[in-house]
């Protein structure tokens, strides 16, 4: 198709929203015409909290997730467990962990998961971060939630073996069935899984 | 989950983005979370490239397709058919059927199908400008290609009925198997209509 056909800057914002993860080209031509035919009122709002977005968030100093204030609401509610810290990729899995509603602890964002072949080792990722916040004394449990991928399981591994002689204890986000999922479509590693991690029924 | 665990500028770009069609929660979020992991500068860039959307595109007063001039890129090249307009839901139609390759025609765009329940009916749409196209005498054939959806159905049916009695030819996309789909897949109202379709060997 001839590129005359799709006005420039149309053209310009399919181009800018293909770079976001999951958005091919359909998607991103899809969204680009639906915002041009809605209000350019719309599109301003859109415009200005993209534009907006880095000036005012930071990362909090203690466990590293987006906040606007350091150190963020998390790590600055008294409320919060303080000797208990989980430990997960991203932001967004905290967002997810605080969805759930069950934990009350602080968290460590590593920012990454190792992976040798990307050159992402322990240094790049917040790990000296966390044992320096173990170091510091107050911090009792340690709970593992990277993802149960392939590197975010390398990740638990290596941080396992990293922490093993604190005087902590180390724990993990359990792995199984999902609620409401019939056994026969569960793969068998998730099955395997389940099966190693088998609770006492009370 | 408590609102101030998502930091303000963060919380107004996932609801933005959760206006646009087929964004969730989880996708908006996705998005945004990924938008302040990268430089600011990509942000910036975004955010320009939907600030600038609206002031360059307009509609081109022929085909009413989006364009930065009037008119159009396709409405403006002696090289394609003048007689042959083939008529769609949306600009977005239009590029997927310049995808296509094989089409030499004009176009006229709808701007939407009619859908009484919602109140939109033939003053709706671009329905008297098609009129005005067909009544200037140069067009030989008109195409008709809405989607094979219901409301798509419906506004072909009535524009035929509408066009009968002008002097052209009236034709319209073939209804049939997707490229590469194995019979037994395909629907039965798919099948009946390839059925119906079905056209002679050479």
């Amino acid at each position: 198709m001839s590129q005359q056909i799709i006005p420039k800057p149309l053209g310009r914002l399919i181009q800018d929203f293909c770079k976001l993860p999951g958005i091919g080209e359909k998607t991103a031509s899809r969204l680009a015409l639906n915002i041009l035919r809605r209000p350019q009122a719309e599109a301003k709002e859109l415009a200005a909290a993209l534009a907006q977005l880095h000036n005012s968030i930071q990362l909090c100093s203690c466990c590293f997730t987006f906040s606007e204030n350091d150190p963020c609401a998390i790590c600055g509610n008294p409320k919060r467990e303080a000797s208990l810290i989980c430990v997960v990729e991203q932001p967004g899995d905290l967002l997810a962990i605080e969805k759930a509603g069950n934990y009350a602890g602080h968290y460590h964002i590593l920012h990454g998961v190792l992976s040798p072949m990307d050159g992402i080792g322990p240094a790049e990722i917040k790990v000296k971060e966390l044992e320096a916040r173990i170091n510091s004394g107050t911090i009792e449990e340690v709970f593992i939630a990277t993802s149960s991928t392939v590197p975010g399981e390398a990740t638990a591994s290596f941080l396992i073996d990293f922490l093993k002689k604190k005087p902590i204890r180390l724990t993990r986000l359990a792995c199984g069935i999902p609620m409401g999922m019939d056994i026969k479509y569960a793969d068998k590693h998730t099955l395997a899984r389940a099966i190693e991690g088998r609770s006492e029924t009370r």
